[in-house]
């Protein structure tokens, strides 16, 4: 049992059991068991937990890795308002400075597990100008990273489907190279023929056995008709289960009969929901979701390049901004928040043997704070973050170096 | 000159002058230069800035001391949703707790100052309960930190002031006990008389010659009625420039054309308002408050109590979510809700000699970042704190022992 590992002396749970003390033992990256006064094997050296709060490796359910400026001089941002004007933008700015996605992704990557993430899915642009150098950026970063982190790439085409001829066929070799899911962007707005658009994407998910994570920022009634195109595909074509619909702006503005039909229908359907819950736009409601059963996680969105000067590798504070954006106070509706970017963003990303149990990765985050709320709005340094079993931080500060592919 | 001091090597401004290195001189605890290569006096070791971003000291426009369970084992929130619920629930926990006001709001001033905020707004619980216990807690804070921190006190009726007879005496005793400002709240939902309370509320504040601030919570049309009830009083009994209207959400929700006529007559009477950015909440619009000439200033409401686990006395924070809660992605954007918890606050609140330029009072924060943005998205510790032209925090910790009454 060389791969045997105990960690003493944490905290577990929210709520009446949050002083619940108990030891974790670990086998060959996995949880062996969780639970009070666990045997200590003979020859190994517990880790004193110290009565830390344990926490599950969090997840972020939709970052652009390839985009960040993270770690470089300050970008100052003097960008238009509208989507198009940041489009354009970016396209300018990496004309200019050949952009480096592998550098800048591996740099995020590093502060997200720092941070305790151990599992993420990033957008990735595909398009006619950059072709797949972002892709093949990030899937070095994925190498790098692999027995660390969990990465799934989205193949996303930021510059729309339709506009470029050649995009498509782009994606497809992103399929090929290594990308987990196809992406997709406003079939309305940005491509201009919903159907053509979500015909086209549908097709190549079809054709190259990938899931959808499309980002529809259509808002109020437009979007629910671009939605309801999408839904009634994912039912003509057997996608229950593997389709994420990002942001969806427009089911926080729709009268309630009407949101609620298409609550329905997407959980019916089981098509997911992820909200960066920007605290400017609608937002489809978490409540509502979790009453009719559709699943809502969570995720940053780009994290400090051109298009934003926020977000944190800290998916802690991404759970307090969806905490205060849905006005939650108590600590059992903080913990809601807490789940969409844990348990509900891996089963929602399809990320596997996630969890404080038996058997799962051992993916362990522990600080210092009393409870789960806590934690979320006070974002202690790390103590301890273990991926896969192995410590990848310890005291906030990235101790992986040795073990990078 | 023994009170003179030297900072040398600091950076300031926002835009193309962020890299204008100057130094600082301060004499008798205000500023006396600002600019490049200031001499130096003899006898006198300057401290060395290091390149650090200069930035004046912040301003907390909204607060709550007494209330702050800040540095106590955590609190679970199990508070039902209306404010009602939220007035009873703190009331039972003080009974239970008998929480001391005194010892709490000089824990969470110490982490104000030691974040770089040297002014302060902070609203008081006057009620029936609690008789001015409160407000003696916060008076000898004020007096214990009087030389660091500027700290303002609003007699604040928590209960209404119409509920419980007696609570007008009180704060009628709690201004001549050293409270600055008279407060009040939602004259409609909480008093049921908005032409009584408010009458009350204006006659207290004349007979006391003490400027008004108020809680003003209801929605919609609502609100809109009670604001006007509000600005008819201020005209009708001349208090121009002295009243705040706190939170304001109505403003967030009406018409733009009803909106727009009550903006201008906010401005004519030069009412402030004073918003927390709530990412749940309408609010008052920042650049519809800018084009009209309403002054719009930030605060954080009460900081991890029983109303609410959120709050920070990281005033960049705040800017930062203010910034989010307007969509503001530009850097020239940012310094907008910048200017909310700094000279803006300050001229709201009445704060004296605020600002970096010379005569201004010595109140400084050094930072490393690159600008004022990446200041507010990362917040770093503040490397220097100085206020009233002393040291109060160095490396994010509190240096000020010594100094305090």
């Amino acid at each position: 049992m060389t791969n045997t590992w105990l960690i003493t002396n944490v905290r577990q749970g929210n709520g009446p059991h949050v002083d619940r003390k108990v030891d974790v033992s670990i086998v060959d990256g996995r949880i062996a068991a969780i639970g009070p006064d666990l045997p200590r094997e003979p020859g190994v050296t517990p880790e004193d937990g110290a009565g830390a709060l344990l926490l599950p490796g969090f997840v972020e359910g939709h970052t652009h890795l390839d985009k960040t400026l993270w770690g470089m001089r300050w970008y100052r941002n003097e960008v238009g308002p509208k989507l198009t004007d940041r489009i354009e933008n970016e396209r300018r700015y990496r004309a200019q400075t050949g952009h480096d996605a592998g550098a800048q992704s591996l740099a995020l990557a590093r502060a997200f597990l720092e941070a305790g993430t151990t599992r993420l899915r990033t957008h990735v642009d595909i398009d006619t100008d950059a072709g797949l150098r972002h892709l093949e950026g990030v899937l070095a970063t994925r190498e790098t990273l692999r027995d660390m982190l969990d990465l799934q790439i989205v193949a996303f085409p930021q510059s729309g489907l339709l506009g470029r001829p050649g995009t498509d066929a782009l994606l497809a070799r992103a399929l090929q190279a290594g990308a987990d899911v196809l992406g997709a962007l406003d079939p309305a707005l940005i491509d201009g023929d919903p159907v053509a658009s979500l015909n086209l994407t549908f097709e190549l998910a079809q054709r190259h056995g990938k899931p959808i994570d499309i980002h529809l920022h259509e808002p109020g009634e437009l979007g629910a008709f671009t939605l309801g195109l999408l839904l009634d595909r994912v039912e003509a074509l057997g996608m229950q289960g593997r389709v994420v619909v990002s942001h969806a702006f427009c089911l926080g503005a729709l009268p309630e009969p009407q949101r609620d039909a298409l609550l329905a229908r997407l959980a019916d359907l089981r098509v997911a929901l992820l909200t960066t819950a920007p605290s400017s736009t609608p937002v489809p409601p978490l409540k509502a979701c979790l009453q009719h059963g559709v699943t809502l996680f969570g995720g940053n969105d780009g994290i400090r390049d051109t298009w934003t000067p926020y977000g944190s590798p800290d998916m802690l504070e991404r759970a307090m901004h969806i905490a205060a954006r849905y006005g939650l106070r108590r600590d059992d509706d903080l913990a809601l928040a807490f789940d969409c970017v844990s348990s509900v963003a891996a089963q929602a990303c399809g990320f596997g043997d996630y969890g404080l149990q038996a058997g799962a990765r051992a993916d362990l985050v522990l600080l210092d704070a009393d409870t789960l709320a806590h934690a979320m709005v006070a974002r202690p340094p790390r103590k301890l973050v273990v991926s896969n079993g192995r410590v990848v931080a310890r005291n906030g500060a990235y101790a992986a170096g040795a073990i990078e592919a």
